[in-house]
């Protein structure tokens, strides 16, 4: 799988794509993973890659052009992440890591046209019911979730079947070692050895 | 404010909180933000952070004696991401911003001992309904959204009220130049210089 992250930091991504599960994807070439600078778009000496609002308001508003430049000679499902978008679910990533290849707009958080909106973007997404500074961290959201979904992602694929039950599924408490720890004990029952046992008070 | 963030990735944060609001946030001393290893609160020579569930089960989960090391000191508000928490809104987001110190244990997705939710922390927090590798990214989340909201950390004062209203109750559809690109035109009544109707229009 392909994903295309657009963005004005690309830097941003450096610490989290470099560890666990995206860089192993990354590694093993099950990930195609790649960072472009909406700013190489950009065409005047400034390097200008927003402007104000028509109509009057605050804040700077991404361009257009600069995004559709940025799209020219890429192919794949365009995903603008934007807080007044559909919202992300393990469903949504389900079903985009079933596409051969992502291209992630991370819109800037003072607004992108909404001409991207309308006719560059195939969905508009927001990542929870909260405020940030951009699409950054919400792309990083998305890369994570969809990368743990491609086979091979999670190690070997009997560790795939159990890992993606585990950590999708176990909704029961889990404990480990100190069987005790200042005064708080692991209920008995997970130390019982009763398997039948064991699966009714988990599913309680 | 200070905010403490436990985690077993500290580089994961490298390329995140050093752009934009955060980096400003804590070079102007409005941030305090520490990132502590909680690897370093190991006791064994192999530096073993969690162990094997009790009653079976795939996966590892991370253990209460060393997370109760880690928070030995610290005073501030108890958090730990989990993908079972409550939902992390923007109210929630201004309600930590109030908060002195926040303290945020990044857990693994394959689980925290549940006696770390039963006895250390003060609020279990999910950032969305999706399954994660760990907690660092939504720890990214809550630093971004609860640092806008810090008083200074967007500018000067005029910006913060400009801008935050402008990203948090900006839902009418925002355009800049080009006013025709591709074909595609700015709303007329954009360009009227009519505030009346502009404000009419951008209600509707």
């Amino acid at each position: 799988m392909q994903i295309d992250i657009l963005t004005l930091f690309p830097p941003m991504f450096t610490g989290p794509f470099d560890y666990s599960i995206v860089k192993r994807a990354v590694d093993k070439k099950i990930l195609d993973l790649r960072i472009t600078d909406l700013r190489e778009f950009a065409t005047d000496k400034y390097k200008s890659v927003d402007d104000k609002p028509y109509g009057g308001g605050a804040g700077m508003i991404m361009r257009i052009d600069i995004i559709d430049r940025a799209l020219a000679g890429r192919t794949g499902k365009v995903i603008l992440l934007d807080a007044g978008g559909e919202k992300f679910t393990q469903k949504k990533a389900i079903q985009f890591s079933k596409e051969k290849s992502l291209i992630i707009i991370c819109g800037h958080y003072e607004g992108v046209d909404h001409r991207v909106h309308e006719h560059l973007a195939d969905e508009i997404i927001s990542v929870g019911d909260y405020v940030l500074s951009g699409g950054e961290i919400p792309a990083m959201i998305l890369v994570d979730s969809i990368t743990r979904l491609l086979p091979g992602a999670l190690g070997n694929e009997k560790s795939l079947d159990e890992e993606s039950h585990n950590s999708e599924d176990v909704e029961y408490p889990q404990y480990t070692r100190p069987e005790e720890y200042n005064g708080w004990k692991v209920p008995e029952v997970l130390l019982s050895g009763d398997h039948a046992k064991i699966k009714k008070w988990r599913s309680l």
